[in-house]
């Protein structure tokens, strides 16, 4: 066992008093609405079902280690990866998603099958604590010789990010110490002292991994560790380079030309664009801005906010999707935003949600929990169907019908992350410093903080996304002075607030408005956002979006389904003065507000059976609704559309 | 040799009455304008410098059947083909290129050049006629086993046609007969008959090869190859599949997944989509289109007008382009049009234009050469620059910027594709029947006919495309009773034509008019074709294009480039009303005719870093140009557009 073990408590957390800290998730309950609903579908069909797909294409049979190992599951790739060299990273991130279930909701089943999977990981671990199932059973002594392709550490994290949160659910340490060992392992072999391979992981995980478990464990290694991966990184010559030929391969000849695929191409301080496949891109950043934290370093908060920057002015989707090309599974250039081709895959969605949400622990800033909310409603949600067991990999702005959700994906990273997502939503909702609680989402709950000692109780009553009324009810045992942060979301044009029924001015400063006061037991805030129904419109520089519209109510964007107007929604014209209704519609898919309006039908007739002529095509009045995009690819198969063009 | 080979003579055609036959390309000078300076630079630079990128490339080493190969100039990719399988096509398809040249251009370099490489053919040329560069000297044991993956009968038939057009130009045996013999053994090797292999080439080529050896031979064997490639192809049982299982592998796990992809999933006459790869799918559809005149088989004549009316009407560029999609280098669905991914090989443009003219000489009809003249000018010819030695395999009909001319490509099927295309054209400029002389395009040049025995010529004056005046004067030893068949583009809305200066009434029957007449030497026929600069729309289903309008002025379409007007043509709008000036710019590249109009800026101030606002950009007026957009990409680099928006 680990020296470091020892120091744990549960849920014990370092500089409680530097940051804000997200709340333990586990303290707040979707008692009502919106998030109840997608929790409780999470938990009682996603997370089984996704262990039995595990079970069913075998994703749990590499763990039999003391069979020999059975047929690939998945062939090797041009790069030299097979999907299964990191199966253990999706059954690591089940874990994970599934352990955010268990406090509240125990599950004996699904806490046996995660001991089984733990029992199996411990067995097969190797002597020295490396642990990875494809090397261990079947090129034990290719491992730690491909870091550029080959995913071991990106493995790793997702298995230290599930032993974490297991420890955490249920004070079992059996799979932490696991990882634990992993850790000493890869300390004793990575590293910038003589003797060590001084390498990282291409597929950045680990580093962010790390941070977690230094927060558990309080082990300064860990997060040196993670710092030396971080500052190591796209340092030159490269260690890719010397890797490669080590293994006799020309580094030349790597499949994906460029190590800004990996953000690997120059120092991490140094980048100014975010570039390359866009999980890697997000898992660093948020691991870039946790160690800007921990080890109090301007210079890299400086870096994630030139890259935040650039994302959200350059590079990101109106649903807050991400990476539009599938060839590199990321960015390409400013403005690229293909809507119909959008890669914008649902893992990097999750992620952005992760940075976000990191970024706004340091530095209250609306600018960060805007983009949060705006993936979460959109991006990211969107990758999961409504019925909990189907799910979109690429989550395109435009589709002809040919894009229908998974029951299982040929590379399965996505519904994991989205699971983890929302069984761990709580700590996104709220953090705290001191005596201050920020609160950065809207949506009914109840969540409980402790507060140095002082005990509150927080519960929002609201429609939220459905309506912008939000009542607040404080629960306290004696008035209490205390600071409420409240986010202004940057889509709402007018607010009021009261509290106990009197006026509240409010001054947002970054996002946030603040209301201190010796509160007591009962008290009410009320808030009220505006959330008329908004016509959205591109950067000009947005080749794709030119002429076009897209409907947004709140932070809920919207689009058009074939299967609601009968006609394929790029027939569609928007008049620039059309008005739109918001109505909910109860019957929806378990409920939803829909927008409808009077558009216009372009009009097949008249092409006499060609494709082009000389005057436009004639438009004829024809209503149409729009859904939430998140709910998009739930019915029928049909065409759908974001940005509408106008007319 | 062959006992065919002793029938021919050089020239012979078959069938001359009962079509209207090519006139020979070689009786049609460019001797002016348009065409005039395209072929110069083909002969003078292009062909030359691909031999040099052949040599440079390894396409020649191939040949060096007396060495042992050397390193694999191409890697092998997940369907079991390298590009080498098929570099015997490369250099068949110069071949053939350059001996369109070399009859009224003698070259003895080029010629020497081409003994060259028919020497090596025929040392290496294998005892029983075999002959494939790629299995003969890497895997001769291989030969005939993968007919779905590996193009051997692809490459002969470049190969052929390559033979024929230089014992046509040249009357040089020694290739051609090479080449019967190959054909020979592909006779005693496939067919219906027991014993024989009963397959066929999943890439099509050979088909249309065998006709026009055929037309040269005389030999019937050569045609009946043919008709059964063709009859047999989508036959199920599949032979592909048989194949498979015979190399031991599961059928299932064809990499293209369906036969679709070699137009092999049902037999060619119950096809009623054009799918798949779209180059095989237009030299199948050419020899389809052979074979129902030479056959006298109308169930192929239906089959091709029902992929015809498909093609156009559903899957075809407004350029002429088509095959949208890289997966498959083809056909995707019902327009699936996408601009800036659009694959729109050039080969597959190039192709269209040799189906286009077989559908026009059995059924003379407009909408045939209608589409071969839009090919031609757009889509085809933008796959080559205007200095004759880079390339586009891509064809897209919007760009960022980052398309560039390629001076030698990865596959280059293209560019010798293009040329050959080029230094034969003639051919597709007039057909004989008769006394009849069908006139299907436009330009400067003068030609000569042998219409049984009457020595006509013909010369174009004009400065076509940039204009729409035609002045064709005969040349005619005595009076002769001549019928010209004169096509009106179908893009024209008024034409006025004079006979001798007095008005000749013209009645257009399927896009051609007639004039009979007893002509005398001198006869002078002027047309004069409207040609105002036109706005086109696309058929609403066709999403890509909702909102967006093109430019054409007779049959070029126009493109703005980014370096013309200061921004990227994606921010420019366009005014429903917008008038545009025509003006002939002799600094453009040569010459051409730009398009000059008022537009509008989509200005990106305001947007505050963002990439969304709540209201659309503001429009500022700016001037625009639009050139020929098979000219696009010959200066700096820059965002380019075919379908620009309107405001």
């Amino acid at each position: 066992m680990s020296s470091s073990a020892s120091k744990m408590t549960t849920g014990e957390r370092l500089h409680r008093h530097e940051r804000y800290v997200p709340v333990d998730h586990t303290r707040v309950a979707f008692n009502a609405g919106f998030w109840k609903s997608w929790q409780e579908t999470v938990r009682d069909v996603t997370i089984p079902t996704q262990h039995k797909r595990l079970e069913e294409e075998g994703f749990l049979e590499v763990l039999d280690f003391d069979n020999p190992p059975g047929p690939l599951a998945r062939p090797i790739q041009p790069s030299g990866l097979s999907m299964q060299h990191f199966f253990d990273s999706d059954f690591g991130k089940w874990i994970e998603a599934a352990s955010y279930t268990l406090k509240n909701h125990p599950n004996p089943d699904i806490e046996a099958k995660i001991d089984a999977i733990v029992e199996k990981l411990e067995h097969g671990q190797m002597e020295d604590g490396y642990l990875n199932s494809w090397f261990i059973r079947r090129e034990p002594e290719k491992r730690w010789t491909n870091l550029r392709d080959l995913h071991e550490m990106y493995s790793m994290g997702h298995l230290i990010e599930g032993a974490v949160a297991y420890f955490e659910a249920t004070g079992k340490r059996r799979f932490l110490d696991v990882m634990i060992r992993a850790v000493d392992h890869i300390i004793d072999t990575f590293g910038p002292e003589p003797g060590k391979l001084r390498g990282y992981d291409a597929h950045e995980e680990i580093e962010l991994a790390l941070v977690k478990l230094y927060r558990v464990t309080g082990d300064p290694r860990h997060l040196k560790l993670s710092t030396y991966f971080v500052d190591e990184r796209g340092q030159m010559p490269s260690y890719f380079d010397d890797e490669a030929r080590r293994r006799g391969e020309d580094p030349a000849d790597y499949v994906y030309e460029t190590y800004a695929y990996s953000q690997a191409h120059k120092p991490v301080r140094e980048q100014n664009e975010v570039v390359g496949h866009a999980v890697r891109a997000m898992y660093l950043l948020s691991a870039m801005t946790d160690l800007a934290f921990e080890n109090d370093d301007p210079s890299l908060k400086d870096a994630a906010d030139r890259l935040f920057a650039n994302l959200t002015g350059r590079q990101l989707y109106v649903t807050g999707g991400l990476g539009p090309s599938a060839a590199n599974e990321g960015f390409t250039r400013a403005f690229d935003l293909p809507n119909e081709t959008a890669y914008a895959e649902t893992c990097a969605a999750v992620a952005l949600g992760f940075w976000c949400s990191r970024l706004a622990e340091t530095d209250l800033d609306g600018k960060y929990t805007d983009q949060l909310e705006t993936v979460l409603f959109n991006g990211a949600l969107s990758g999961i169907a409504r019925d909990g067991e189907h799910y979109f990999y690429e989550n395109v702005l435009e589709s002809h019908g040919q894009n229908r959700r998974w029951k299982w994906h040929y590379c399965p990273c996505c519904p994991t992350n989205i699971a983890r997502f929302i069984t761990s939503l709580g700590q996104y909702f709220y953090t705290t410093k001191g005596n201050e609680i920020a609160v950065h989402l809207y949506g009914a709950n109840a969540a409980e903080f402790d507060l140095d000692g002082t005990f509150v109780r927080l519960r929002q009553e609201t429609a939220y996304p459905w309506e912008g009324d939000i009542r607040m009810t404080l629960g306290l045992f004696q008035p209490t002075d205390l600071t409420l942060k409240l986010r202004i979301p940057g889509w709402c044009r007018r607010v009021r607030a009261t509290l106990n029924g009197r006026d509240v001015p409010l001054v947002a400063v970054k996002g946030y408005v603040t209301v201190s006061d010796t509160f007591e037991d009962g008290d009410e805030l009320r808030l009220s956002f505006d959330m008329p129904v908004e016509r959205l419109y591109a950067h000009p520089a947005v080749g794709e979006d030119a002429g076009r519209v897209a409907f947004r109510r709140g932070p809920v964007v919207y689009c058009v389904e074939e299967t609601d107007i009968g006609i394929e929604p790029q027939r569609l014209r928007i008049a620039p003065d059309a008005s739109l209704e918001a109505r909910y519609d109860a019957d929806l898919l378990g409920g939803a507000v829909v927008l409808e309006g009077e558009g216009f039908e372009a009009a097949t007739d008249g092409f006499d059976g060609g494709l082009y002529r000389t005057s436009p095509p004639a438009l004829k009045p024809r209503p149409f609704r729009a859904i939430p995009y998140h709910l998009w690819a739930n019915r029928e198969a049909g065409a759908m559309q974001v940005w509408l063009t106008e007319k």
